[in-house]
């Protein structure tokens, strides 16, 4: 039986603008719950893996609405605990050609910056797992999530779980007192796959050089558990339109994906957890580092045509697009 | 030239569930920014008096959304405060027969609750004024907004303008430490015109009798700038039927309204501030206290026949429900 | 064969508001394209009867959206004029309870308002027809609207074909220097069919009498052709509510339709077209007064349900509401 | 540990016209996936029991979708079946006052009519089952399905699960060669939770009597197994207006509900259901006869409120119906 | 007098997720009902033609629905049969950049599907006719259809009236047991105008070339009455991106059109239709094999951008751009 | 303190079909109400500009929902004049790649084409007012617009307030007698600012060139106010992609923009009002007339990526485009 995926973090309702409207013209708001770690467990089980998602909601409609979110997708949802806190939530307008699209949190004092150590019982939820994920976000929230973040690595680590961390460096969070370079260490030390860019490294480590390789290289150095180091390749010809590769370098070289050009963008958030999302899918079902490499990609090029945070493909579906036939063309 | 309204209180994002759809169904939430105190100033405004409100919002899109949508009805804006805290939100789902509506309040830490004494400069934003209106929601939020009411009642009255108090007493919020009957009464002394019911009589001023028109007289002996005490009377025959009348007490005596019968509620959110606006409006138009009584029903009902928080009507659209002609036909 | 129905009239965009907006709130409109007697005929072929209708559109795509909306129930579209002029539009506002619904005509100098004698073949249009149907909306438009009908009739009543007109009167129209009673009688007195309340007969032929009954005895004296003079009887409890019955006198006597109680309104607009069509329905298909008295009052009964102006209902489902069995229950 | 319900019996692809729209208006349907049995199991879960669902799907996105709608309230979806049948479809047209609401079934050769004795395994799916749940429904959609229903009551009986059973009738379907007489009285005999109206019970058993009582009582002397036959009172006023109680029978006498007046339907479909879970709920929380008669009446008079076929509402929120305190007045 | 188009074949209810929804997120789905050779009609209807189309559908709301569709664009729909079998289906999915549109038939068993020879009264149908256009979809259905498509066809050449096939191949159909092979050539004898590409002309005839023009000579050498073979020639460079030009040949050579960027592409289905409609209006307005080309291509751009299967353009606007004038400029 | 604008000129209700529905599909039209005059002064309200728009209304609720909507800009809209006559429409039609965008024209007869000479108090609305801005639109639209237009010029010029006209000539205007030559050479002459094609100086003036500088030298030759000549140089590659640029030209030499493409528009109409907007912008906060004039095209860009006439984009934006860093990444 293939192992499960636990990831964990905030699921926040997020409240988009529709079509094209700006957040002064918008007299409706499209709904859907979701978070950067969910997101990625959302990708997970569309593509056939088992998931677990943790995270808090408050004890309310707003809770239930966001926890039936989770289980819709399958997501294995009895690990969530309730408190009598807010739903985080965040506001966001999406962009057209020169115009970027925008996000506003209004996720202070939720339900998950609550959360703590001691509050999950990680024996229990891991048991089985094949990775842990968490991301940047996690431990930047508030001490609490922190502390819960770290328990859950140490116990990952510990019984065999690899660990997955998507370490983006958000600088408006990081409000309770301590950095990123406070925190982070302690979770990379126990982490074996790492998403990041260059200026994470910085960021979060303090880790710096000539180049995303060089600093990589310096990483693996610092950190023993490491054995992935993996980035997007973002250019942003506008709102509307990106080019999107990823690179990958273990301890033995690196390697490049192909190139994609997303002429019509649908909807930009989210592309980064369906990146990770297919690096942990390449893993599981036993792909080699590039072939693990190419799935990741398409699944975030792919993400960018689909509306809301989740990513709604099978495994089939991103298989096609690596291999590139008859791409666009009208199925019957 | 009739001089201007100026009321004072928290205006919130609201969003509410389309149609009859509960809050786990909601796939897009309607937006519009309305709070109880804003609600009566826009009612005048459509009634055409002039009207400022004074609240604070966040300095983002959000802020700019709420302050144009007090804006478009005309009212007088340049007394907003801006700041970097979060705006208050709260959430409606509709009702049905015996499905009740309900409301999440998502409200704490808002931009509104960090106000404080000295923060308005309540010598010219009084100027000119006829009434100043306060609920009792704004001295439940905060010390700081409980504060900045007092100074505004205080200048109020040294200036010769009367105040109106809805003093509705809301048990969920005055969470700060003090309670109701620590605050309200000093509100109460320097107001003129009151809308309270029994209950909150007893939990503002603790003040109970056997009677509504008991307690009242023994408010009117207490505080002695009390002219009028009124109320509505709701019979809930279920959440699409509610009954309505209405109650005013002088130190002269006691009038009522006609009764209505609102067979097919539409929004029965804002109902009591259409009624406030019309005590004020009967009051500014010198009309007598029966004739402001029914014309504050008649606006109290029509406003559950308009979607949204605030009352869309002219007044002359209220005095033809109050004639009761030809209730209903279709003006062409 | 069943022989056709000619109906000749405005069409005009209608533009109303969603749900209970009001028209302040709007960020958008529902369109249809709809005048009374285009309403009448589409009732009559949604009834399974053949039927045409005479209007006069502008050339562009508003009014080859109008003609388009005619043609798929059926009509026959053939004898529509196209002209430089423009398109007639009406602005609907629905009402609630104590809100009365509201209409902006919007329609001088319209296509319509253009057309004149000699501007449609009559003969060709009238050839093999039942019935011809106008109302009183139309020579209140123009000259040229008033003459056209005249001259539709004449060549109508010449022909063997019926006349039906619906002859109320909108004070509001009658703009072009002549007023009703100059126009109305040269119309009745060709007219067979006569639908018109108390106020009609007196606006349009300065025919008053003690009541509706006395009215109508005298209208058959002064005009020969009549047979039948026919109303609505309408009780407005609010404008969610009407209790509507109708009466139909002959030279022979009066009978009177079943009383229905109208709890929930959807859209009050064309009723009375609907009831006109159930009456002409009633004709052609042979039956007695009585009984198409009952289909006409059914008629106009299940069009509140519907909405838009048009009546979308089979003659089955209009006789299984005069049966009145089974009223409301799920069909499946 | 609260044992589980398990149901069985086909869901559809519900298209419902928005607001009052008819079939020939639409230009969009609303989705969602449905059907009796299920419902039953979302409302049980709601009111949180335990439930799994067991039917089939095509293995197409419609198939995916229909599964995540039921995984989202979440029930176990584990046991449902993929195949490369259909998915069956129905389109509702909402009424309203004097127009009933419509059903188009196309369920025709669908997935679950493929269906047959030996698809499922009823021994696993039943373990820890406190009750089975059928409907008139399964049996008369095919013989496979009709054998499948048999085999799941007969492993239920034998395990000790109790079987319930709404055994409504519907004319339109049983067009496979058997006649409801032939497949249902094998059912009832085995099935001790019998909801049933007079006609139910002459066509499903061919048991005939002066009143539904006496009909029961003869159904209690033939079924060894019946302990209750219960069935609600409906009283449709009108599309918008209906009155509804409830009764239920069981060797020892009669009881009956209360009486409710639902005078504002927002849907229709699915009330029935929301009876039966609440009769489930009764039985499972322990509650006697009379009260969970009562918990079933105010479940499925709620239902009448919520748009869809589900049922959208907590064991308290019900409770709080029957109690009949404060019943639509605004919850903040 | 212009002579008309007899189109023959399916009409289905097609269902198209909204925006860029995937299936399994839409709670709702547009709503038109279309069909390959209906398409045609309404697309040379928009143009000025006369068009009849003959179908079959289910005699309930959706087939008056169905009919209403076509009848709104003027086509003559007084040859469609009514049946009791059921409405077909197509449910669609818009792609967007590297993700392709989707589509799920279910069209199985439909009311088409049971149409055969002697239903429908080809003579009268195909007087005064100037062509009778099929398409390889029509007798892949059933073999009542194919029977039909035969006759039709059979009376056409008999009549004089062109016959117009296009006769792409549809993998998934074809399932009553006859191949492409066995029944297409019957067709294609009788055919002046064939629409194919290389792969159909294998597919449906068995003709293999070293390219299409190949392949095209030697259908014409096997098949006496093709005149004209024409192909699209489509390069999907993305789902929303995609480029057309287009080849006919005749006994007398070859010619092409110009080739277009459709760089965001609003609707890809039915684009094939409004190519064949353009080739037909092309012959009917006398228009050179250029000429003609070029119209037919530029109405298959122009249906890339509207929604919906149908082809709403009129001959001035496909001239305008065949032009290329001004393209894209705000016409005020 | 800074000035403010004064814009003068029609406001219409404007309904544009939804998405890329063409006019004959539309079955709701979206609602705003704009002007290109009005475009400009809400544009520099954005941009934190004081600006006050002068018009003229109906008096009824579309005159009030096109005031609300200009005040919740937070225009000055105490000028705003109330006829009995009608509101000015205008249609929009969005256009997709090879399919042009349309208007269709309804604004005969307006409440605006009635004012005149003396309506509006010049010397009032005027005061501390920086620039007055016209457009080529107004005088075109009665002798009475035309009038008023001149009257404003002159007490601007006399009051020492800059003149700012865009002059744009459409032909489809210019009905009542008076060519553009008769008109607009007076209004130039008090110009100090003219925003103008080649063509528009042909059409206003008659004055040609062998280049649009070389008829601007001869335009600054003949009337000695003005100060600048302005275009934009748009390049319609389709109806979705533009590519902009702009030129500026005084007495002391030209300067160009930066070009940009516009690859995905979203909504073409009121950009050039957006450019006039940025140039006001500009002179007001004292930018060099390259500075200016960079700000004005990123202005007029920007507003292609919002739906609706109006610019809703703070200065900050604008800054942000023209400086080019990060164009369409995210914003967190």
């Amino acid at each position: 039986m293939v192992k499960k995926v636990v990831t964990f973090g905030e699921v926040m309702l997020r409240l988009s603008t529709p079509g094209f409207q700006r957040f002064t013209q918008a007299v409706s708001l499209d709904v859907t719950y979701a978070g950067a770690e969910a997101n990625v467990a959302v990708a997970l089980r569309n593509f056939g893996i088992q998931a677990a998602h943790v995270t808090a909601f408050p004890s309310n409609d707003l809770g239930i609405a966001a926890t039936q979110t989770l289980a819709r997708f399958g997501l294995d949802t009895s690990f969530i605990r309730l408190s009598d806190h807010r739903m985080g939530v965040y506001f966001l307008e999406n962009g057209a050609v020169q115009r970027a699209p925008k996000i506003i949190y209004d996720r202070f004092d939720s339900a998950f910056a609550h959360v703590g150590k001691g509050d999950f019982d990680w024996q229990t939820i891991l048991k089985d797992a094949a990775w842990f994920h968490y991301t940047g976000i996690t431990p930047a929230i508030s001490q609490g999530a922190a502390d819960a973040c770290l328990e859950a690595v140490t116990v990952a680590t510990k019984n065999g779980v690899k660990v997955s961390g998507d370490i983006n460096y958000r600088r408006n969070l990081w409000q309770y007192g301590k950095s990123a370079r406070d925190i982070m260490p302690g979770l990379i030390e126990k982490t074996h796959l790492v998403i990041a860019g260059e200026s994470d490294l910085d960021n979060c480590a303090g880790i710096t050089g000539n180049s995303w390789e060089d600093a990589s290289a310096k990483a693996f150095q610092r950190f023993a558990n490491i054995e992935r180091i993996v980035r997007t390749n973002r250019e942003s010809v506008s709102a509307s339109h990106n080019r999107i590769s990823a690179s990958s370098i273990s301890r033995k070289g690196t390697v490049h994906s192909k190139s994609y050009d997303i002429t019509h963008i649908v909807d930009r958030v989210g592309t980064g957890d369906a990146f990770a999302a297919g690096l942990l899918y390449g893993d599981i079902t036993g792909r080699n580092e590039k072939d693990a490499l190419e799935f990741a990609t398409a699944s975030c090029v792919w993400k960018h045509t689909v509306p809301g945070d989740h990513n709604l493909a099978s495994a089939e579906e991103i298989d096609t697009l690596v291999k590139g036939e008859n791409v666009g063309k009208l199925l019957r």
